[in-house]
């Protein structure tokens, strides 16, 4: 977009706030991908928020996607949430209440008077609709849901049954179903009737009168084939479904293995009451990984980025708890040594080798064996297997750094001794690394727990005990 | 399934190899979704081929779907997959190759003559037999696209030519556009008597005569039209398309955050020339969150699981010598000390906990901002502002740290000063790794380093440096 140079009055004005032309409302990578806002446009608005000047504000939305305004609320300075939605609410796209970050939306929807918020729900496809209801409190559902259609009602009330994170959760009941004995024509009819699509929909699916699922039509089959033929001769038997209590999380993982679009979600009598799209299962994809690389590293989640100061510093101190008493048990152990660091002081600083490097590696078998676990590439059934590679490969490995380091170690405190010890304690801590960080995340699985939060801290507390028991416990034992 | 009851000539066998019937060749979870091969099947199948059955193999995978039998290749021991694979190669779903485990691929595709690797390649839609092409060497890929006919081998060469990880790599050519002034009864018939169409596609493309995007039609909202519309009333003139240079990861954020299902992607000059599909974002979502895990805790890829023991213990070592240097850094600077200590032994204790804490709080804000850099919830113009408030975080978390482990630390060793040092070095070094832990991966990105690698060990290689010389800096000043 070249800048305007006709607009002289523009250049000369004194004013702070540019003319909405001149900024560019959204970001763009070097390589011409534009999405979500950009800082220009944001600091904009929050200078017209200062200056209460509300239709320049609006004059900047205007050209923005749903999703783009939810990015904008998410990347508004705290205090400036409120007022900007004030201005922004009685012409608020319901999706973008959906797309904005889960820790803002609560305090938005409170904005919202009984009337909006239903309207609000009513607008939505039902999966989304339930991501906002989720979010309420059970006092606040059970207004919204009075001041709702008795149908629609009784959907969300039996969709808010299933547990957290289920494909009942996720899926959408809008679906185009249609009996096997109708012709291309009767379909295309059918669909051209109906008033209540789902907003998005790939696959219309055949079913028998007991809404049983016998098999479905991809739209760009439907939209190949010849209008006389019958639904039967051309729908797809052989198709991927779910139960509706199945997890979400394994739902994902099975649709990018068989990289499926949209899959039915049947009942427990086998009828079809849903479908799951891979928009929605994009977003836990991605968030299922992304939580597991946060939690590993001891964040609470993606709205640490957003939450305030003093909500992110309590979420992360009490991360910080684990480290601390790790930390502490460490150097109880060490003080256990005391004595023996005070004649050989050499050990005071060759000990951290050994920890750290036990530490690390295995937190590399901890990260591979979470995500195999997640991803289903290991089964439990082949723990044994899983934990001899990881023996083997840290006998490799260890051996190799046991060298390198122990001979490092030997030369620069002039001890063949200590050299030699802090190569055996060394590999010895490895190895253990090696089958604890294996076995660990599917144990703590095995108790319900997630791995990606526990395994980790009490992997290297583990390592950090024995790494500096070992070494110092050797040491002690042949050289003094 | 229920195992047959009349089949008494199977239950009595003393055959190890249990009969097809009782295997349930796919994993189950506990509540019903079905994906990957099981290891009871996988172990059949290892049976089956120590004793060279090959009929009993073949009826074994019979019921597997293309994605499985790869899954079944990624978990058969190594000595296993040239076996199992020369027996199934005849029969071979080309699709299976593309799904199959990366790093198994090149063995695999050797084992086929230059005949089977040309006609899976023409199988293919053009992105999967482009990401077959990418795992040969030059000559190889050369010598199979003299075997193709020209106007698949100019496609295939032009898209070669793109970068890496870009838009272009990761299209499909084949795309159905159509210009505006037809009805939709002739876009109908237009379908209907192509041959040539991509296998799956979501999309119709408006074009002009010069193959520009004027809009689309999604086939949902294509069923829904009266036949008789024109194509230029209905058609969706607001849509969301990419450059053929574009990162494949922020096309995939884009599509994240429209939630698109596909998208055209254009050449320099304008013209659409192919597009990239939501299946195809699912996989690059995925893996480039899963690649910042495995990298951040210095694992190579997703292919470690299974690549054999030797190979994954030379990328493991590779990784570690990063800490060997780290930890070498880090006792080194303990060793500038060793008089210190010598005289107040509790430092040898103590020290630890400083450098623990401040790799740790240093660690959750890399995650954090690595993770926003990404998902471009973290604009670098806003850095400033993400520095300001992580030191924030850290004045508030460092300072309840540093309360608990300087009492702690002062009423273990009965010494007021020790538990001030403790504190205040704690304190300092935690809002360095909130300073540090915010510029770096900024900074790294920007010299055109992958962050999640590169800003972890740096970070924590300044908190230890900086941990152990601050407290025992501080020590050696006021306690000697």
């Amino acid at each position: 977009m070249a800048k305007k140079t006709g607009n002289n009055k523009n250049d000369l004005k004194e004013d702070v706030s540019l003319s909405p032309d001149d900024i560019a409302p959204l970001n763009e990578s070097a390589d011409g991908v534009r999405f979500g806002v950009s800082a220009e446009l944001r600091d904009a608005i929050e200078d017209n928020l200062d200056h209460h000047n509300a239709a320049a504000v609006l004059e900047l939305l205007e050209p923005l996607h749903a999703a783009d305004i939810a990015d904008l609320i998410n990347h508004l300075k705290a205090r400036y949430r409120e007022p900007f939605f004030q201005l922004i609410k009685e012409q608020l796209d319901p999706e973008t209440l959906v797309d904005v970050d889960p820790a803002l939306r609560l305090d938005l929807i409170n904005l919202l008077n009984l009337d909006q918020i239903s309207r609000v729900i009513l607008h939505l496809d039902s999966d989304d609709a339930l991501s906002l209801l989720e979010t309420m409190d059970e006092e606040l559902i059970h207004t919204i849901l009075q001041r709702i259609p008795a149908g629609e009602r009784s959907i969300f009330e039996r969709v808010l049954q299933y547990p957290d994170k289920s494909a009942g959760r996720l899926m959408q009941r809008e679906i185009v179903c249609v009996p096997p004995h109708w012709t291309i024509q009767e379909v295309s009819d059918f669909i051209r009737e109906q008033k209540d699509l789902p907003s998005l929909f790939y696959d219309v699916f055949v079913v028998n009168p007991r809404h049983h699922l016998m098999g479905k039509i991809p739209l760009n089959q439907l939209v190949r084939q010849d209008p006389k033929t019958l639904v039967s001769d051309v729908m797809i038997e052989d198709i991927h479904s779910f139960p509706d209590i199945s997890d979400q999380e394994e739902v994902a993982q099975a649709f990018k293995h068989y990289a499926l679009v949209s899959a039915p979600i049947t009942s427990s009598s086998g009828r079809i009451i849903g479908m799951v799209t891979v928009d929605d299962v994009v977003d836990v994809l991605e968030e299922e990984a992304e939580e597991d690389i946060l939690h590993m590293h001891k964040v609470h989640g993606e709205s640490d980025f957003y939450a305030p100061v003093s909500t992110t510093a309590y979420w992360r101190t009490r991360w910080l708890l684990i480290t601390l008493v790790n930390t502490l048990i460490a150097s109880y152990v060490i003080s256990q040594f005391e004595a023996s660091i005070q004649q050989i002081t050499a050990l005071s600083f060759l000990m951290t080798i050994n920890a750290a490097m036990g530490g690390n590696s295995g937190m590399q078998v901890v990260t591979v064996v979470v995500r195999a676990l997640a991803t289903r590439s290991l089964l439990e059934e082949d723990t044994w297997r899983a934990v001899r590679k990881e023996l083997g490969v840290s006998l490799l490995a260890g051996s190799f750094c046991a060298l390198v380091l122990g001979g490092i170690a030997g030369l620069w405190v002039d001890s063949v001794g200590l050299g030699i010890i802090l190569s055996v304690s060394l590999i010895c801590n490895m190895l253990w690394a090696a089958f604890a960080g294996t076995l660990l995340p599917i144990v703590v699985s095995r108790f319900g727990l997630d791995p990606a939060i526990s395994a980790g801290p009490i992997l290297t507390t583990t390592t950090d005990v024995f790494g500096y028991a070992l070494f110092l416990g050797l040491a002690t034992l042949f050289l003094l």
